[in-house]
């Protein structure tokens, strides 16, 4: 059908692959990790694993309290003038392992004896060989230019990880129900139908909060990506600081219930309100009332997984919008698929 | 003329002000954090704010190989998990002082024993109150919705502490000719004029690397806020990732010379290249080849402090766009001045 379409399909697979053959590396870096004991995190990543870091900045300020940093890597490769990275745990996320500015922030990392970790699909490559810890993704190939198997991989591997330090009973069940819960959402693939039409337009925003802000950026990034509509992801707080003056153009609300449902249920009361064409996708009991049109599927994981999930709804969204304005989504315009930036 | 054109007029004024009535504010503040002598630092804003602590990312990473973490008010607000502040300077922005979520990360760090700083414009503000140190920004009241003075004061505030952490010479010489090189910039207002068509569509993407990374995000923030126009920015390095597919846009550059001149340069031949439209505004001796239409305005001053200027004269941008577009700026759609969000 597609390669975008294919990959998308094969994520339960990877998922339980993950879990399967991660064993080791996970453990490995469980007790390195308490040897170590880093006092926060820096995350350095581009593009879709961009996405994957700023998850890793809720799900580490949650469940471990760390404070998590997203590396500006120009401070390393245009202005030689690394931060100080002592006593922290840098993460390297790229599906390629050849982004050379993710490379360079891992390099000055292990200069300066801070313990790293790659988390990328390409065991041989360069992230992999310059890192003292990899964390393979085991995704197979991937030959679709937007990213999907190996984004909801990196996020599965963030959440291993944090399995590793914090262990919780419940929440290692929930890990190995996310290759099932995948399963069921791309079963429920009919239901976003009726979100294609208000994401026609030319232009779109996409808002979520806390866990899930890291989904409406990357379902952003997608819309973007495929199908050339220009869709802008917010935080629902920031959107509320300023762009909510551009309301108008269509919403599409990301939730995943939990903490933050009322600030979901109150953005879309608002939206509604002032007459914005507003649509969602949701992974949990219910839909904001008075939307335009609401895609709601309830895997049962917590919170902290429905990313898991929504990044698959968000990116059969983007593949159906994508059909929808006619547009190849294997052939973005002007894209490579390694992109080789200092 | 209007409020936000008057309040962007005034900005000469203001940093001047700045300059002269903060010396007692920031002398403490240099005094305190030798004292303190924090590891990193954590940042806590909203809007315009955020674009200003993404500018301290990259300024006290360059000028004093500091880590800078934005925070995620969410984690202390809604999950009740907030990270753990030790030995960091945790910095607060917020133009009013009443943005609850900044406010609740900067309590937080106080409970935790953290060295706390509010940068605002009201010096009687709840985040005044709450912060031990505090750094007024003297603007006067800002009535416009969208930022203009406060945001350039704010970029100015984080450029003295970060003269009060690491004095130098050719810096300090800098910052004094900050009020003037802005007034320059006002009298460049016609340079843009060519700049406006380009940006007559629905639809913009402004690029930006390094130090005007944010402020590539603040005027795209005005152009959104003022003229409806859905402007998106990334930092070059991260556009090249996935975005570029989406070139057909037309493409704001925003460049103040430096170590990142030569991204610049290269994206914009590829962009030229690709057929299409590019745009930019500088404050460096030159403008990349083949563009549509730039405005070069040479201050002269350091790459560190092209921001400021860069700042003012895309609010002034984004003003003429607006007035082109038959909108009023300073009456966006459903925006109210201070946003309680949680």
């Amino acid at each position: 059908m597609s390669r975008f379409y294919d990959e998308i399909r094969e994520q339960p697979e990877v998922a339980a692959r993950l879990l399967e053959e991660s064993r080791t590396a996970i453990e490995a870096f469980g007790a390195r990790f308490r040897e170590a004991h880093p006092k926060g995190f820096v995350i350095a990543a581009r593009g879709s694993s961009d996405h994957a870091a700023l998850y890793a900045k809720y799900l580490f300020g949650r469940r471990h309290r760390s404070l998590v940093a997203l590396a500006a890597p120009s401070l390393f490769t245009r202005y030689s003038s690394p931060p100080s990275l002592e006593g922290q745990c840098v993460i390297g996320i790229s599906q390629s392992g050849e982004s050379p500015d993710v490379i360079a922030v891992v390099e000055e990392a292990v200069r300066q004896g801070a313990m790293t970790v790659a988390i990328t699909n390409e065991a041989e490559s360069r992230l992999a060989a310059t890192s003292e810890l990899v964390l393979p993704l085991h995704a197979g190939s991937e030959r679709s230019v937007p990213a999907s198997k190996t984004y909801t991989a990196s996020l599965l591997a963030l959440a291993l990880m944090s399995q590793a330090i914090d262990p919780d009973e419940q929440f290692g069940a929930a890990l190995n129900r996310v290759p099932m819960s995948i399963t069921d959402a791309l079963e429920a693939e009919e239901k976003l139908a009726p979100l294609a039409p208000a994401l026609a337009g030319p232009r779109a925003i996409v808002l979520g909060r806390g866990f899930n802000f890291s989904t409406a950026e990357e379902v952003a990034l997608k819309l973007t990506e495929t199908s050339y509509v220009l869709a802008r992801a917010w935080s629902v707080a920031d959107f509320e600081h300023g762009p909510i003056a551009v309301v108008g153009f269509p919403v599409l609300l990301v939730g995943g219930g939990g903490s933050v449902e009322a600030d979901l249920e109150s953005i879309a009361a608002r939206l509604v309100d002032s007459g914005c064409r507003v649509i969602g996708v949701f992974d949990c009991s219910s839909a904001p009332r008075g939307l335009e049109a609401a895609a709601v599927h309830d895997s049962g994981l917590p919170e902290e997984l429905t990313p898991l999930t929504l990044a698959v709804l968000g990116q059969l969204l983007a593949w159906r919008v994508a059909l929808a304005r006619g547009v190849d989504p294997d052939r973005p315009r002007a894209l490579r698929k390694i992109t080789r930036t200092w």
